[in-house]
Parts: structure tokens; C-alpha cells; sequence
């Protein structure tokens, strides 16, 4: 290894502060060992602790090793093995030096060089999580998403089901039967290469907790392997459920190598990317072969899903040419180009069957691109983006024929009133397929903030249906995200997609919502903290004020102070309340007398007293 | 003056980069000088300017001379006094030492000490907007309003106006009479003191943009005179349209002082907070004596809007006893402590008339308080705030029947799938008064991101028919907000407003986003800096990681870098459709003939090429 070879040191490890790592061991599968995040609270509150979703994987472990130069334990191979239904490739692809764009000497990254073996299909076997959920087969990993979904309740509440789910059939227990019936009706993705030896199992599909994906990747710009390891692992300690590699330019191979090896989460990749740098960057130079060859070659890393832009076909590029913002997604105007150099249908779209063969073999999934996706409001909806929806859902069923595991790409810029119809055109369009949406931002007109102009519009699709939201950070439209802005990114997605558990109803969201508020109402500062989506800054905003430790058990807050507390007031009334021994009873019979007393005193019928 | 006295320099001044501040005068009313912010755009561009709503007052205008000791120029007097029903109040009420909780020496705010008039309504004529709109008046204000509010357009353009209003009636142009007679029927407001000679009038109301307010405030635990005013300047510059002023504690008759003098935009306070400080923070100690002289007080200031709690009635407070977070409004949780202490009625509920006497003679607003609002997800849309909203509805009536302007407060924190249902029932209850909400926030777990929690509710709860969002910043829950705070609080409710008018089709709205996704696809890097909620974060994003001035004309960015520039690839498609000569015409040939082809292209009706 040389100079740039990244060390332990560059990623961040230690538990979230107040958490506890814990895990659940399978009944089907009693070797599988599913990670949450474990919150007690204060003695005070005489209340269980709250468990949390947690796709951070070891790094928020005090008990793991943790070592990134050879990589993350590989836990999955065992599984994929003992199917009968692999065989190690024998001469795997060799790299060549196309596939770091060139790089050698001092600008070469280093190759992650601890050894490892590869695997595909034997003969021409669909190795699919869908294919195994056709044949009634519940996997390890569908019953290690089974357990993750349920955070370790043992029973729904239903009176914390209220939501509004627009049709979802979200369970009130999550079993792994329930699971492989969603995955083989197409209606929820696995994504778990069999290559990626080292990942924690999830889901994405409307039934599911909604999650989201967070965007790296080097640029032609900027970036180095131990800056896209670190973004990796901070994306997932703050919540990324899945992380995409979008590294253009020099040494994406072996960036790419150091990200799977060390990544607990899905790995997704657009290979047009890394397909246009193998033929210097001339789109019209593309070809079915370098296609192929880099389909192999990421599929035997590890990548879990490809996204593909089959549906940006040559009759629909004339819908966007008054447009106000063009195509603005990057593969979809690759191909756009290379569709219009040639005057011939997308390659893509006529080789499709080939790269479902491909896919089937390594259990990579589809997230078919939307290269057609509006880039202002001014282009949402229009017949360009609906006309390449219809494709992706004709590709879904091409797909799903080819037991290759499939979710469908959304916009985009979208404003408010124009969402739902995304959601209702793409189920009814993919067949349920998942929906993979990016934001929707609900303006233009906030550079610098788009993570909180796209939050509002990933709420609202989380709520209507959208399996995983894409986060975008603070940069977007204007610079590579740093550290921080994948923070503010992913924090702002957590944000959204809890939120829409929240409105859908979800079983298991409220109970956290609940527990935090308890926390805030009855001044448990410490708890309010550790159960926020983000403790650190939390405490930091907090003691900002009011730095003294003796502060973390005021009952009051700088806001208003000791005399004005709203929660202290109320806890007084309440204990006043209570003083006549019986606060229901007491309070009942205060509300009578009123109502008693006549005309002047106004109690509508949603006022009566409960109790 | 003394140590403490604020100077000019403790306020930003000057302009928004890449805006000119510019005024148009008025028709009816030819003295009146409305102020805009217009954003030249590149000549390239060819284009008109941008011209945006600008609340930011004289403090972005460098040709005016601030000084904050003197305050802003009266402009409004000779309206408010040629209208010939105030006088001048002689012997005005005195400051005595409990207005400022009893500071003095050292710790005692410097008062502001440049003389002014005072006035009140002569004879118990009733000097409201509101009356003056049922008689048929077009005031200064009501034509400021109207100019104000079309943003120098001229015409509407319908390819504009394709939202979802839920039944609004928001007009193509507005017109002075347009303001008129909404004012009339209690549908806005223009929250106006005649002794706030300073404003510049603005209106609260369904069917004009979507406003949002910024709470300022010392407390107990913090802050001066000069971090007031300042945080006030800072609010406005970045865009509130009102400013509350939430201090408790010392000192705060004499801040007000300072705010008001120095507001451009209505200020809102809640009486109730002072009324506490005068009978030493003892709830119980409370009397309508008191009250009523905190209302004339501050009345005579210039406080534009009052939020009252007069909704709080005794017979809901056991309603809020087995909640999760019991009253958080803190002036709720006063009054029902005060009515439990003394088992009465609220007496700001039985002094209602009174209070609307007061208020009619300076033109006060009423901002009916939600002292119930739900402070947790679990007890969102619960027994007790809907039973005061009700009773809302019935003072609203009341407060018609006095002329006096008078809008509804709103919560809280609210799961998604219920928020749409506090806006119907309040259009129901109040009679379409204009609903002013904070937030909601859609979930309880993020302490430190509540601008995003809330601002994702408040951009759907606006789209829903929400007149002002109450910005909510990064420290609710957790601290007084600072200077950064309060920014990032104002951009986030920014953006949650201009997207809930964008989603219910407002004429004014869309152009604004247009023109800015223009420049982006022409890398008018400046344009789109300029044309941005927030020019100077916008450019310190592009700037870290291409600092370069070079790079402001380059068409690429650090993103994609040059060579997988999708803007940039579209434009080449653009141009190599042009070089057939006529672009419609070339692109449509191409898809009648992918089209005439047969079965293997599909196009879907929706997708049939425009040209």
C-alpha cells in the first residue's frame, strides 16, 4: 500500500451518544444477528427503552473491529453459498487501467487489496431474492428484514395507527413470510448482490419503513478514497439506508472496491458513468460491449443495484427540446446523445433482456433511471416524463420475467400539487413496483437549501407511496457535498421519511415520536437528546444557552425561562389536579359544572370531556 | 443616552447582492412608494428583471440614511391623520418601572427617546382597516397592499396558474378594491397601528402570498436592546413579513420601543407576558386591571397584532389532562392556570368586548391565540384544541361585530395526514379569518432541525389555505435562536411559503422559479446566485469548490465537472437539432418516424410530441 492507502483513522466508529448497539437473532435463520440501536431512558420515566432502526453497521459497534483496509467481516457468504446455486468465478475480469480512467503512478488510488473470492450463478440460475420468494424460499435475508422492520415490538398498537396509507398493506407484524410474498409480487426489493458479502440486509417497498439513499462519489474535480469511505460511513451513521457511488473520472474501480468492502448498506452505481470513461468520455463512442464488460465488472464487486437508463428512448427526446431545463439528468442525456449521433433506439432499451441475464446472475437489482426527469417546475409532469414512465413499467415486467428484482426512479422538481400524480402514474404504470424519487424539490428558487426545498416534497411521497427518497444535500446545483452537507442531507431525509411513516400509519413510528415527547414534557434533557435524530447537535444548541451541567436537570429552558414554562405550568395544573385525588375524576366534574351552568358556557360535541 | 445605546452599525444595511431596491407609486394614493427588489439578470439572458416582494424595509435601500436612535421616517402619519377620526392622546400613559420588571440603573434598557405623537381613535369611532373597507374606503394602505402584492406585473399569465387552491379566490391582478373588500369580509387583515407610522403595509389573507412571521425576544435569560432590534433587521432582510416580539423579563416596554420605532413590518406581541411581569410572575395574580392597562400600553406603542388567549376556556382545561404534553403555549398555560387558581372563567374571554374596544381605537389586530395547540404528535387534533378553536370562531364574530381586523392562530406540532383538517375545520369555525400557524411540525424527534420538521407542514398547511407561517428555527426546544437561527429559520419558511403559493396556482408566483431554472440551464452562475433566496450561501457553496471568477461563466460544475455536464450535453442536442434548421419541425420528423416504425416503439398518448 502506499501514501494514500486510508486507515482506520479517516472513518468515524463509537456508538451514537446514549445508544446502545443491540441485536436480534433469527428463529428461522438462528445465526443471523440483526443490529438496532438501543435508547434507554431516565429510571425516572419507569419506561423501556426505545429501539431504533440502525443501518450504521459495525462502525457504531464499541465491540468491532474495525480495520478498512480489509474490509467489513464477510457474514453473507455462508448464505450465499450454502444455496448450492453459486460457483466461484475461476478468472474473474481483470482490471485494466480503463477502468480507473487511466490513473497509474502516484495519481492511481490504492487497489483494496485483501483477497476475497467471486461468485455467480451456476448455469444460468436465477440467484435472485425475487426468484427464491417465487419458489416459497424465505432466505436469511428476508427474515433478517423481517426482524429489522419490527424494531423488537412484539405487538402494534393500534392506537398508534392513524395514518392515512392511500392503499399500502402495511402489516401489523412484520413476519419473513410476509416479506418474501412482497418481494414476489415485485412489490419490495432485497437489494444484495451476491458479491456483497459484507452487507446487512434491508428492504424498500411501500410496505416497509420508507427509506433513503444518500449520493457519493469523487468527480473529475475533486475526491480522494479515503474521503469516500469516510462519506460512506458518516451517511449511514446519521441513517443512509442505502449509498450510491456516483464517482466519475480516475479510479472509480478502485474507489468503488474500498466502498463495497466496507459497506453494510446496498451499494448502488449508474455504469454509464463508468462505460463513458472507458471510451474517453465521447457519448456517441458507447457501445453495447463496454456496456456489458462494465456491468461485469461491477457485479463481480459487489454493487447491488444498477441504475440503468433503458427508458430514454429516441422517440421521446424531441418532447424535451422545449423544455426550459432540458434533460438534466447526467446518464439520461449521455444517452439522448448517443441516441441522436446514431439516430437509433437507446442500446440500452434494445439490449435489455442481455442485461437482465446479467443482473439475474449476481442478484444485482434494477432502479431504472428516470433520464427523463423534470430539472425545474416548469418541466414536472410533462409529456417527455410520463412517456418514459410508461417504458420503465414495460421494462418492470421484462424484468420481473427475468426474476431480476426491479425499482423505478422519480423526479425531480416537482411543486406541491404535482406529486401525487407521480405516485399514482408510477404505481399504476411499474405494477407496484418500489418508487425511488429524488426529493421531489418543491421550488427553484433556493440554491444553498435544496435539501429543505426536496424534504418537504419527499414527505409528502414518502406519505403517498414512495419506497425510498434520495436525499439532496445543501449543495445541490452548486458544489460537491462535504462532510457536512451529507450530514444535513441525510438528517433532512431521516426527517422526511419518518415523517411519512408517520402519516401512513406505520405500526412502529409514533412509539419514538411518543417517548421523545414524554421526554421533552417532563424536562428529561438528557433523553430528549439521546432520542433526537441527531444528539449531538441537539446538546450543542442547548448548551449553547445554557452550558451548565446543572441545567441538564432544570425544569425549564432558555426560552422562557423558569417563570414562564408552559410544560411547568402544566405539570402544575396537573398536580393540582391531582391533589383532589383523582385527576379524571376531578377534572370531569369541574367540566360539568360548567356545562351545567348555561348558555354562556360553549362545549361543541368534539369538546366533551373524555373521560 | 448610555453605554447600551444601539447604534447604526448594530444593524446590517445595504442591499441584497445582485438587487436594486426600487418603488412604485401609487394611483389612487400618488404619495405612496411601494418597495420591491428587483434582480437584473445577465443580458445575455435577454430577458426583463426579476422583481421579488421585499419586506426587508429601508435597511437594503443605500440610499437611505438609518439610524436606529432616531428610528425610520413616519411616512404613515399624514394618512392616519388626514383620515380625520384620531386625535392626539394629551397625557399619554406614563412608563412606570414594572413596564421594564422593575430594571433599573445599569441593568435598565436605555428608553428610546425621540419624540413622537400619539394617537387614538376620537370619539369610539372605530379606525380599523376593517371599518374602513366596509364603508367602501380604498385606504393608502389598501393600495399599498394591492401594488404591493402584484409585483409590478401587468397581466397573468395562465400557463402560470395551473395549481390547486382548494377553493381560494385569488384573483389574476390584485386591485385596491380587490384588498377592499376581502378586508371586508374579515378574509385578510392588514395589521396596522395608527401609531405605527413606520409600517409598510402588508396583508395577511388566503388569497395574497402566503406571509410568515419571525419571533424575536429577550427572555429571562438573555439578550439587549440592541440584539433585538438587530435580529429584527435581520429577520426582515431575509424576509419575515411580521416580527413578534416575544420578551419577557426586563426591560421589555422599552426594547418594544426600539422595534416598533425601527419596524417596516407589523409587530406582534402577546400582552399576557408583560401583564405576568407587572404582578411579579404570579399567574394568579393576574386581573383585567392589569391587562387592560398592558393592552393600552403597548397599544400606544405601535404594536400592530395582540395575540389573545381568550379561547382558553375553563371547561377545556380537564381536556388537556391526560395529554402527552399537556399546554405548551405558554400563554395558555397561564390562563388556565389563573381559571384553575380561581375556578373562573378566563377572564380575557368575559373582558372580550372590552378588549375589542381598546383595540378598534389604535387599530390593533386580533391574533387569536391557540393557547390548546397540540405540543406532540399524540395530542395533535385533539378534544381541546378543537373545542377552542370553535370558541375561536365565535370571538372572531365578535370581534367583526367591533371592527376590529382579527386573525386565527393555529398549531402545533401535527402528523401530516392530519393537518388538512385543521385548515377545513378553521375555515369552517372562523369564517374564512386568516389562519396563522406555527408550522405544524410533522414530527417530534429531530431537536435541532425543527425549521425542517415544521417547515415541510408549513409549505402544506400554506398550499391548504394558511395565511402567515410562524417560522419555527434550529433551536425550538432548545435555546434562544441566534443571529444564524433566525436566518435559517426565515429561509426555511420562505421556502415553505413561496412553495405553497407555487402549489395553489398564485399568478405571481412560478416566473420567479422560471427565471432562475433559465439561468441554471445557461450557467448564469451570477443569475442564479442573485435570483436565490440567498445569494451570498449560494455563492459560497459554488465558491468551495471552484473559486475561481473563472468559473462563474464556465458551463459545468464541480458536480459533474465538464465532462458529463447533462446541461450541458442538452444544449448540444438542442443545437444539433437547431443545425436541421427548425428544431420543431426536425424533432417531430424524427418521432413520426420512430412512430411509423411499427409495434417495437412506443408512444403513449400523453407522450405524443407537442410540435
Amino acid at each position: 500500500m502506499n501514501a494514500q492507502t486510508p486507515t482506520t483513522a479517516a472513518v468515524a466508529t463509537g456508538g451514537i451518544p446514549g445508544s446502545r448497539k443491540v441485536y436480534e437473532a433469527g428463529k428461522v435463520w438462528p445465526d443471523i444477528r440483526v443490529p438496532f440501536r438501543e435508547v434507554a431512558v431516565h429510571p425516572s420515566a419507569n419506561e423501556p427503552p426505545v429501539t431504533l432502526y440502525d443501518p450504521s453497521g459495525p462502525y457504531t459497534d464499541p465491540a468491532a473491529s474495525i480495520d478498512i483496509s480489509r474490509g467489513l467481516p464477510r457474514t453473507r457468504e455462508p448464505w450465499v453459498v450454502s444455496r448450492g446455486d453459486v460457483e466461484i468465478v475461476e478468472s474473474p475480469r481483470e482490471v485494466r487501467p480503463e477502468d480507473n480512467g487511466g490513473a497509474s503512478g502516484a495519481l492511481l488510488a490504492p487497489a483494496f487489496d485483501a483477497p476475497r473470492r467471486i461468485y455467480r450463478a451456476r448455469g444460468g440460475a436465477a440467484v435472485t431474492q425475487l426468484d427464491y420468494a417465487r419458489r416459497g424460499i424465505i432466505t436469511p435475508e428476508m427474515e433478517f428484514v423481517a426482524i429489522r422492520e419490527n424494531l423488537r415490538r412484539q405487538a402494534s398498537d393500534p392506537a398508534l395507527r392513524d395514518g392515512e396509507d392511500f392503499g399500502a398493506s402495511i402489516p401489523d407484524l412484520v413476519t419473513p413470510a410476509f416479506v418474501r410474498d412482497e418481494v414476489a409480487r415485485g412489490r419490495a426489493i432485497i437489494p444484495a448482490n451476491i458479491n456483497h458479502t459484507e452487507l446487512e440486509p434491508m428492504a424498500i417497498g411501500r410496505n416497509f419503513l420508507v427509506k433513503i439513499n444518500a449520493n457519493i462519489g469523487n468527480s473529475a474535480v475533486l475526491s480522494t478514497v479515503a474521503d469516500e469511505v469516510d462519506k460512506m460511513v458518516w451517511a449511514i451513521r446519521w441513517g443512509a439506508d442505502t449509498v450510491m457511488d456516483l464517482s466519475t473520472g480516475r479510479n472509480i474501480h478502485n474507489i468503488r472496491d474500498w466502498i463495497v468492502r466496507n459497506s453494510p448498506v446496498p451499494i448502488g452505481t449508474v455504469p454509464i458513468y463508468q462505460a463513458l470513461e472507458k471510451v474517453g468520455g465521447v457519448a456517441e463512442d458507447l457501445n453495447w460491449e463496454v456496456f456489458r464488460d462494465t456491468l461485469i465488472e461491477q457485479a463481480e464487486q459487489g454493487v447491488d443495484y444498477f441504475t440503468i437508463h433503458a427508458g430514454v428512448r429516441l422517440a421521446y427526446i424531441p418532447l424535451t427540446a422545449k423544455r426550459v431545463t432540458g434533460i438534466v439528468s447526467r446518464g439520461g442525456s449521455i444517452l439522448a446523445k448517443w441516441c441522436l449521433a446514431h439516430h437509433r433506439e437507446n442500446f440500452l432499451y434494445e439490449h435489455f433482456e442481455d442485461i437482465c441475464e446479467i443482473m439475474r446472475a449476481y442478484d444485482v437489482s434494477f432502479s431504472l433511471g428516470d433520464g427523463l426527469r423534470p430539472g425545474s417546475l416548469a418541466d414536472a409532469n410533462d409529456a417527455a416524463q410520463f412517456a418514459e414512465l410508461e417504458t420503465l413499467g414495460e421494462l418492470t415486467r421484462v424484468a420481473w420475467k427475468h426474476g431480476v428484482q426491479t425499482m423505478i426512479e422519480g423526479p425531480g422538481h416537482v411543486p406541491m400539487h404535482k406529486i401525487k400524480a407521480n405516485m399514482d402514474k408510477q404505481l399504476a404504470a411499474c405494477g407496484e413496483a418500489p418508487f425511488y424519487t429524488l426529493g421531489p424539490l418543491t421550488t427553484d428558487v433556493a440554491p444553498g437549501y435544496d435539501h429543505i426545498t426536496s424534504a418537504i416534497g419527499a414527505a409528502m411521497i414518502g406519505w403517498f407511496g414512495t419506497a425510498m427518497l434520495c436525499y439532496v444535500t445543501p449543495k445541490e446545483h452548486l458544489g460537491l457535498p462535504d462532510r457536512k452537507d451529507v450530514k444535513d442531507g441525510v438528517i433532512a431525509y431521516k426527517i422526511a421519511a419518518h415523517a411519512a411513516d408517520l402519516a401512513k400509519g406505520h405500526p412502529s413510528a409514533r412509539a419514538w415520536d411518543d417517548a421523545l415527547s414524554r421526554a421533552r414534557f417532563e424536562f428529561r434533557w438528557e433523553d430528549q437528546f439521546n432520542l433526537g435524530l441527531d444528539p449531538e447537535t441537539a446538546r450543542a444548541y442547548h448548551d449553547e444557552t445554557l452550558p451548565k451541567e446543572a441545567f441538564k436537570t432544570a425544569h425549564f429552558c432558555s426560552m422562557c425561562g423558569p417563570k414562564f414554562c408552559s410544560m411547568k405550568i402544566s405539570q402544575e395544573i396537573r398536580d393540582a389536579a391531582a391533589a383532589q385525588n383523582d385527576v379524571a375524576e376531578g377534572m370531569a366534574e369541574m367540566a360539568r359544572r360548567f356545562r351545567d351552568s348555561g348558555g354562556e358556557v360553549y362545549v361543541s360535541s368534539a369538546a366533551k370531556p373524555k373521560v
